[in-house]
Order: structure tokens, then sequence, then C-alpha cells
């Protein structure tokens, strides 16, 4: 029986997704919830990883199980035995050919910016950015330039894939206040490419490059002409979209 | 030179304000910083105290120190070397004559309560609370009782006070869908009291107890005829008022 599970989780206290010996991952708080309730060790799969310090609102993984439960008691069994900071919100009995990663049609981020007054409620939930004369208009502009098909190799921490092509279906802002809310939507994101892309283009909007040099960066291929990356604290994976 | 500062605090990773052995409190993190600008040991008085796990969105406190500098000098100074979940929103001058406890006028707390899905996100900022059959007219009528002068001796922890009279001068409701926030303003709280008072309000939602009930236990002044608590996570100092 193959169940797919959607989750939330607040990534302050994670290490990232991905199991790694001796440090808190959500992969392995997940798995040793699992482990008691299938009796034995169960490996999930999830859409992709997420870095230290990102959160998910509806992170999807699947995994295998020689269990038959009900949909709601299998998350209630789970749930009740998680951590505070991880939350299953869905499970759904899938067939054997649905995989959370490789039938991934599009993932949705938000990159949450405040240019507002430091609160330390806040401080794991967005990135507090202020800077003179910052120019939002460029800001945005810059940003807009990734919109659609890309060769995005000078924006990802992940220089040994093949392939670094990938779409970006949409880019929208939404302000609320001091809070800028940024929502990109593609068909796949490599490791740290949201963060760099964001970065960059507050560049751009602090007048330190231009927009033919984002044109330019992107047309090199090449990692070292896109130095910068903003925290963690402000990206958010908020959906991930599968063929019906 | 007598300065008066208004602070946010996260109150999930300190138990509480004042100053503990070997536990992490805002008085510490700050009279660490104090200790440092001043060049010797400051102490802090703030205008109460709060729990562990209680935030605050505008505390005040008041210290006094040979060093004389700008305001808004003397807030970057302490800001800088601040921990990340504490923050100095405001430095006043103010005559040897104020006092941040003495002179308080009244006091805003609130306290939000949240009844819908869980957001692990959220989990140190809100209540999760459901039940089903909830009767949410016949809990705001419940808190709606303690407005006005009353002896709140049933509804504090600290039992050695000698005078327990406070006067709750408003009580409002803010839902945002499943949220739901209570302002209380008052001229004081004791220990606990307004986590007391939502949880007893609480019981009178889940027809537990009536509004009789709550009349008939403040009326005996007996702790022991209120044992509830709702936790800390929901509770915000959001303003402390003096006369000007």
């Amino acid at each position: 029986m193959r169940y797919k599970c959607t989750c939330s989780y607040d990534g302050s206290l994670f290490h990232g997704f991905q199991i790694q010996k001796d440090l808190r991952t959500v992969q392995e708080e997940i798995e040793n919830v699992l482990l008691i309730i299938n009796k034995k060790k169960t490996i999930i799969y999830p859409s992709g990883r997420t870095d230290t310090g990102v959160h998910a609102l509806n992170q999807v993984f699947h995994f295998n199980s020689d269990i038959t439960m009900e949909e709601e008691s299998m998350r209630n069994a789970i749930n009740s035995r998680l951590p505070r900071d991880i939350y299953i919100r869905k499970v759904e009995k899938v067939s054997d050919n649905f995989h959370a990663r490789y039938d991934v049609l599009s993932k949705e981020y938000h990159y949450l910016i405040d240019f507002g007054t430091y609160d330390p409620l806040q401080r794991n939930y967005r990135y507090y950015f202020s800077y003179r004369n910052f120019n939002m208009e460029d800001f945005k502009q810059a940003l807009l330039l990734f919109k659609g098909e890309h060769d995005f190799r000078s924006f990802t921490k992940n220089q040994s894939l093949s392939n670094t092509v990938r779409t970006i279906y949409a880019i929208d802002f939404e302000q609320e206040n001091s809070l800028l809310r940024i929502k990109i939507v593609g068909n796949g994101f490599m490791h740290n490419m949201v963060r760099i892309l964001v970065a960059m283009a507050l560049e751009v909007g602090k007048g330190k490059i231009s927009l033919a040099d984002i044109k330019s960066i992107t047309a090199q291929k090449n990692r070292r002409l896109s130095p910068k990356i903003v925290p963690p604290s402000g990206l958010y994976l908020v959906s991930v979209n599968y063929k019906e």
C-alpha cells in the first residue's frame, strides 16, 4: 500500500529535510514515527529537499507500508507521535505508480521580505531587509526577468547537474504594509535557486548591478557571478502540484 | 540619567522576564548588555513580569545610568548587542520621578485562540483549541462578566497578595477566520490572571460550568474553584500606559 502525505513544518529547528547523521531533520523525525507504526524501517520520498531553516506549508512525500489503514486513522497515528513543529495535513492512498518526486508538475515557493521595523517574534519567518534609496520597481523588474524558460546554471549551488534549464511560470508580488510576499511558480527549482534569484534582484534594487547585468550573468552560466543569497527564514514551500 | 525603554520579545525561549539562576530570562539578557554599555552592574525595572513563554510587543522598563547618550544612540547600542529574540523599540530619557512599575495606569494584554487547523509555524504564538459543540457566545459572555472592578482572588496564582481587587476597563473580541483575538485592558493583572480568566470562560463555552458558576466562583474568593489555565503561547503584553 502506498500513502501520499501532505505536511507542514517550521524549518527553524531542522537541518533541512533530508536525513543527516547526528543532525535533526524532518525526514528523520517522520521516519522515526513510521518505524513505530509500520513496525519496520520505512523510507519516505519527498517532492524534493528543503534546506536548513526553510519552511513548508504543503510539502509532499510518499511511503510504502504493509499496514492498511483508513487515511484519517493513518494521519492521526502519525500526528500523535510527531514533534510539534511538523504536522501532517492530509494522507491519501495512491497507486503504486505515484511518485512524490518524479510526478511533480510544478511547485510554488513564497519568499517574504519585510522592509519595516524588526519584530523579534517574526525573526524566523521572514527576511528583514532595509537599504537607503532601495528601488522597489527595479527589484521587481529584475526578478521578472527570470520568468519563462532559462538555463539557471548561474543561480544554483548544485553545479554537477547536467540539465540546469528550468521554467518559471509565474512571479507575483503581494504587498501588505511593510511585508512583500514574492510568489514563484515553476516546473522545478535547483538547490538554493530561489534564494539566489531574490538576492541578485535585491542587488539591482540597491543599484549595485543593472537589469542588463542580470541578463549577462544568466547568459554566462557561471555561479561565481551571482555570489549573493538571502536567508532561509523567508522561504516557504507553499505547494507541490501533480497531474491528476 | 534615567532611561525608559519599550521592548518586544518572543517569550518562547525565555523562562519569563525576571532573572533566575541558571535559566535564560529577558532581564538577564538585557542586564548583560547594560553591563557592557554602562561598564557596571545595572538593574532594570519592568512594568511587571511576564511568565515563561509569554510574549511582549511593548513591555516597558527603566534603568539608571551615568552615561549620557542620545536616545537613538542608546537604542542602537543596546540592540546591536541583544540576542535576536529581544528588540528595543524605543528609548526615552525621563525624569528621576518616572518608575516603570509604580506609574502604570493600565496595561493591555491580548490572548489568541485558534479554533482551526493546527499550524506548526504558529505553535508558539497562539493556543490551538477545539471542542465539539463549543458555544462561542457563552464563552464571550462569561469573559465579559469580568469587566469592571472585582476581587480576582479566585483567579490568581499569587495568594499572598493583600489586595486582589483589580479593574478591567475593556474586553474586546476580534475574529479573523479561525483566529480569535481577545483584547483585555485593566489597571493591573496578577500572576496568571489573564490565562485563568480565559481558561474558566472556555469551561463555560464547553458547557462544563455556567455563567452563574463564574459569578459564584468570583464571590467565593477561592483559587481551588478555578483550577484551569490556558498555555502561555497565546498571551501577549501589548502595551503599558502611563500618565503623560
